[in-house]
């Protein structure tokens, strides 16, 4: 696992999420909409899960919405404001951007810039899945809710790698499998408690919110995931990630580190080698046994993590140039200083003209 | 386990199913979408679930998109039919009911009498979750081929029970958790490959139509569940659900069961009681260790299951009596002639006004 630096792509399962699921599994299997005693305890034990998770945000527990994962969850906050008009950041994730662009009228804005007038929703993310950058998520939800503009935060980076408080926001969205817990498993924060708000048609299960039986054993492994690394976040102070870029800049000059100046979370580095293209550096940083990204996994497809990485300030000729390394809770220093050196043998192999 | 009889409701995961989750989660658990190697491992595992799901369907692999579950399928289909006409059996289940109602304009028709005409789209469930009672999907798929309509089937409650070749139909969806497999996990099979359609936007999984990281644990399992139990349903003849009702025919004066001149699954009897409410009888049962249903988990909130089980020929005053049994693969004779004498036992109980 020491080679493994993707982890705001996803994560490997925490043990005490894959213990929580298995016994959820075995024993409480029950759809949770029956009506004799063993579904009811699910039942119960979904609604403890609801409450500790709102306890873990700091909201009220009948707020929470739970989805199969974040983009659903960002998907079913701007199918409510179908037709209506809303303002999201240059450096949305795309189940934001593409989410707000099909359900609303969508204008985008800097997060530290001047925020669009007239708008029903304000929507930016709490830190970006690339740099690492943080984004005034908390000023931005005040400023909202004193013009009485609805707020939404997709933490789904935030979360698991810093604590908050999100009673500022109206709404909030997050997914498991980036905090250690399971794929398949997320939710949305409403603004409130008696909000009627729906896309997946069907059923009564979570309030009439989201149809469809719950998904009670990746809901617990969710909320034991998060509770098990919530605590541990003190100790990750970024020290390993500042090591790692320093030793770069020392190994490659003109090396470029993007959002370096600005508050970041302690686990990312998106950088622009000063050369060879970075499909190169990835595969031959796979073939040593680590692994990084170009940009995020959810934009690989099409345009590639270009719109956001673009907004982040990489010129067209830095973007084939860009990777992205984001270590875990248990990535060490050591591990950090391998990367680095294993950068080193690449980049040797590639100046050398190596195969590949 | 042997007192589960909601087997339509949800069902235990099969071990076959945990030790697929299981070695997924451990080894296959990187995103994959991602470019170095494990990743590239992972996507191809996800490719070939695709393909072995596809062969136990008799469907193209290409054709099929990963969902949540039947509910989200049966959304995605209804969503890419906004604003156009429909057609639902009077029987469906509320995910196509409700999914139809909110995104189509929707009509109903029996699905033995007359099809609709001038209508884009007809869907009709393979098996009833209340009765059990077989549709003729096969028929109807070949009749809109014939006639230019695309023809839908949830094949939810057949899958697991019955073999297929689903060839015929144009769409098709299913839920893991209805055949031994995980929760969280479901799929629409599309009428071609090539078409567009999504209703959860924001990145280029599932070939654009649908987005979020693929949950490919919750996918390996489903489809080990479903290759697990295939070639088990041979054996699987209703004898002991046949003992049952007989036995329930000899106690109970007056007893009727629903649907049950029609062909209908092995697993499943819809009951009316001839006296006490079916709450009475479901929590008597459950004091004894037997989980029975009174209707389709799914509409147990609101409206009940009082739309289906009222088309399925419930009188107003039935409704309040109607308890549905339905067991599984590992059930045997005995267990259900056991839940035979326990509802002996109550009724006994409740002639006699017992607590409760």
């Amino acid at each position: 696992m020491t080679g493994y630096f993707d982890f705001n792509a996803t994560t490997p399962l925490l043990p005490e999420a894959r213990e929580a699921w298995l016994r959820a599994a075995e024993r409480h299997w029950h759809n949770p909409s029956s009506l004799y005693r063993e579904a009811g305890i699910t039942n119960q034990k979904l609604e403890t899960a609801r409450e500790r998770l709102g306890q873990l945000l700091q909201v009220e527990a009948e707020r929470i919405v739970f989805t199969s994962g974040a983009t659903e969850a960002n998907n079913l906050l701007f199918s409510a404001f179908t037709g209506q008009t809303t303002a999201i950041s240059t450096i949305e994730h795309p189940s934001v951007r593409e989410a707000a662009r099909h359900w609303t009228k969508v204008s985008t804005f800097e997060a530290d810039g001047e925020m669009p007038e007239g708008v029903a929703l304000v929507s930016v993310m709490a830190a970006n899945n690339e740099s690492g950058q943080l984004l005034p998520w908390r000023e931005l939800a005040l400023l909202c809710r004193a013009k009485g503009i609805s707020f939404h935060t997709d933490a789904t980076q935030w979360l698991g790698k810093l604590e908050a408080d999100f009673s500022p926001c109206d709404y909030l969205s997050g997914s498991a499998h980036k905090f250690g817990g399971p794929k398949g498993a997320g939710f949305l924060v409403l603004r409130d408690e008696n909000e009627r708000i729906r896309l997946i048609h069907g059923g009564p299960q979570e309030n009439g919110r989201r149809a469809g039986t719950e998904n009670y054993p990746a809901i617990e492994a969710m909320v034991t995931a998060l509770e098990t690394i919530t605590p541990q976040l003190a100790a990750c102070d970024g020290a390993g990630r500042d090591a790692f870029e320093a030793a770069m800049q020392a190994s490659f000059e003109g090396l470029r580190l993007i959002s370096a100046e600005k508050p970041r979370l302690w686990n990312t580095s998106l950088l622009v080698m000063p050369r060879h293209e970075n499909l190169k550096w990835l595969t031959r940083l796979s073939r040593r046994g680590f692994s990084i990204s170009t940009g995020s996994a959810c934009s690989s497809g099409k345009e590639g993590s270009s719109v956001v990485v673009t907004a982040l300030g990489a010129s067209p000729d830095e973007l084939r140039r860009v990777v992205r390394v984001s270590g875990g809770w248990y990535t060490t220093v050591k591990d950090w200083h391998e990367l680095a050196s294993a950068f080193q043998e690449v980049g040797a192999e590639l100046d050398a003209g190596g195969m590949g």
